[in-house]
């Protein structure tokens, strides 16, 4: 099971001693998963001496399990030989991973230094962008003939044992590796070894092209549960397949980062990043939000003779912009959520549209009137009270139409939609807000002046 | 693969017609996930039709698919007599489900439908929280002996193959159940049929108590890139396994949730729920961003003088209120996201705290600075200019330090530490705002009168 704090301990003393028998004997029989989660509280350097004392194929995963930024700094401490060494014991999704990461140059002597075979392998997969499809997947996997009796199919799983670490199916492809269909692992063992898999197998499988995006590989797989998806080629050709473990890491970096987009936040950052890489993904949108507030400032400032007349209306600026922000989160955080579910994508655009603003009547209609009866007893102002309860109900329903549209206008044009729930889409509720509000005090006081 | 939208007319057209031969000839050879994603465009009663005719498997896999509230509106139109046909041919877990979800009474009725042995499985199962790993798990497993060969296992999977529908290994136990370890089908499947399992077993194997929390369970098998966890008792025995599709679907409603709470809507919605369940989902939150607008409205109003003292003051109340939201907010969630990752756990309140205040220190110049500029350049009233970016920057402080101490306190209170980063932080964080703007404006002005 996973290290006790006093294992910890003892393994980063024995790692800054150098101690090296301590540390054999404290990493035997441990998961590579925990060692790489313990290099977060050793310096890259002594990473590096850890490394270099474990088993190349121990090595190799604890690197792959790595989160990229830090992958990235312990990285460059190799030198390609070593780099080489790794990415030899790595299956090839994470061999490709880790080379896109590298410079150019250091990826090319890499390459250079790997079997001809491996190098073409990771060559392929280095074309894909690391999100699709083809860039997902791993070329290890069980690939049989539909000509092939159970018995031959076995044996290629022994000779492929070593080689693919996760046998959950075997693809069955025809002479020109065109994938026909799949034998579940389990059908392989209670069959009879004379049987020939054209017998056995199941055609109707679901594949993906190479060039299918992340979010529609885990829908799929999400949908249909699957541990394994084939990737197939234009032609239909088999050529890797994508697990669910890698699909479950992606599931869990794109539900980060559309919170980190809600959030305000622009880069990919963790609490222990340093201060000045949090400083920089925070700034960006601060700055954004500030512009906003000295725009509302600027507008504020055109009705500086209202405000001197009647200071009372200063009072209510942040319930205005507050209640826009909070509808405008609302609303598009609804439409963000069903576009990643992509269950209703039967809604029309107008009947979307019908319903947000029903909803908002409700809100809006409950709001100000609960407002209205507060302004009246706290107050007691009466046309202050018409005036505000008049534009928070209106707020309501421009930010609710506002928070609906924006993430659906995002995702059209290939945005991350989230980021409609972020601070900018709360700036730009400000300023309505602030507009709405003085536009119907200077409406109403001109028709009620008290 | 996936339905075509003419192959979802002509079949809804068909449900509507009640047109049974082409409901079934559309239907063959589709998967029941697709049919469950159709039915949102059915009524209940069409739904039923359509589950009706099709074979009992089918429909048992077809509701276990459904989301919970369409599930729950549908099975009211059952009988227990229907309900226990359909229960009969679910996996364990997803009967537990369904029966978890309904009227009690009805499910009193529903098991003593079932045959017993059945109905006590369920029963064992009902008795765990529906989201730990209790809750999660199934019953049904391949389950070895120690002393069993190989050929006696694979004997045990040929009988068993039917009931467990993914076997990815066979759990090996002691004669009083207890879980030995893990053997790989991939093992099975390149051993020699007379080999004692015995000589094969894994015995290294991660397993998790009933009690342990759903989150626990998505974390290890994320860490340690699993497609089944086996569940057992306090004595370690075997009870059931959780595979990696339910723990996707847990995973996926988590991060749904998370976002949910940052926006401020208080049940899990739909874009398709109805309009007054839309409605009930937004409004506490948006009640209590009221009360603290009116809050903020008092508060603003002991100034009410020196607002029509000084108007200008009421320009910059949305910057400053909007800048300590925006600033709570990614404080906040770079919380929350640790606390979910529980990789930084080495962080000591204290460290933190002090990081937080650093990042704080330089977001907080940067933005005072520079609206300082502005507030020169445009307004060029010197006295306001000091006053707001006073005011800005000991918000961005104060905001920094509630958004990181209030998930940290909502966590140890057993709470959805996302809820801190919701509308209730916001509006904490607009009253501290005001306070700090109209305090220090008080302060400034006694001491430059201008």
């Amino acid at each position: 099971m996973s290290l006790t704090e006093e294992q910890i301990e003892s393994l980063v003393r024995a790692v800054r001693e150098q101690d090296n028998d301590s540390i054999l004997r404290t990493t035997a029989g441990i998961y590579p998963a925990d060692i790489s989660a313990l290099l977060h509280q050793l310096s890259p350097l002594e990473s590096k001496y850890l490394i270099e004392l474990l088993p190349p194929d121990m090595s190799a995963e604890i690197i792959s399990n790595l989160e990229v930024n830090v992958r990235q700094e312990l990285l460059q401490l190799f030198s390609p030989q070593e780099l080489a060494t790794i990415v030899d014991y790595m299956d090839s999704d994470d061999a490709a991973d880790l080379l896109h990461e590298l410079p150019l140059r250091t990826r090319e002597e890499v390459l250079a230094l790997l079997s001809p075979e491996q190098s073409n392998y990771i060559k392929d997969l280095l074309r894909y962008e690391p999100n699709c499809a083809g860039g997902l997947m791993a070329t290890e996997l069980i690939k049989a003939n539909i000509n092939w009796t159970v018995g031959r199919c076995i044996e290629e799983i022994r000779r492929q044992a070593e080689n693919v670490r996760k046998v959950y199916a075997v693809y069955v492809v025809d002479d020109n590796d065109v994938l026909i269909g799949r034998l579940p692992l389990k059908q392989i063992v209670i069959a009879k070894d004379e049987e020939p898999i054209r017998n056995l197998v199941i055609e109707d499988v679901i594949a993906v092209e190479t060039y299918r995006t992340g979010e529609e590989v885990a829908a799929l797989m999400q949908k249909y549960d699957l541990e394994a998806i084939p990737v197939i080629d234009m032609r239909g050709r088999l050529l890797g397949r994508i697990t669910i473990d890698d699909i479950v890491d992606f599931i869990v970096e794109q539900a980060d980062k559309d919170l980190q987009a809600v959030a305000g936040i622009s880069e990919d950052i963790q609490e222990d990043d340093s201060i000045w890489k949090l400083t920089r993904a925070r700034l960006p949108w601060l700055l954004i939000g500030m512009l906003g507030g000295i725009l509302g400032a600027r507008f504020i400032g055109i009705f500086e003779r209202d405000l001197a007349a009647i200071p009372a209306m200063a009072f209510f600026i942040p319930l205005i912009t507050a209640t826009g922000g909070n509808v405008g989160i609302q609303s598009s955080t609804i439409v963000v959520q069903s576009l990643a579910e992509n269950t209703t994508f039967h809604i029309s655009f107008w009947e979307r549209l019908g319903k947000v603003i029903l909803v908002a009547l409700l809100n809006g209609l409950v709001i100000s009137t609960v407002v209205f009866a507060f302004n009246i007893a706290i107050f007691n102002r009466f046309t202050l009270a018409v005036v505000v309860s008049l534009a928070l109900f209106s707020v309501v329903i421009l930010a609710s139409v506002m928070g609906t549209i924006t993430p659906l206008l995002l995702n059209r044009l290939g945005i991350n939609p989230a980021l409609a729930s972020g601070p900018f889409i709360t700036t730009a509720n400000d300023l309505v807000g602030l507009a709405v509000y003085f536009l119907v005090a200077r409406f109403v006081y001109e028709l009620f002046p008290s």
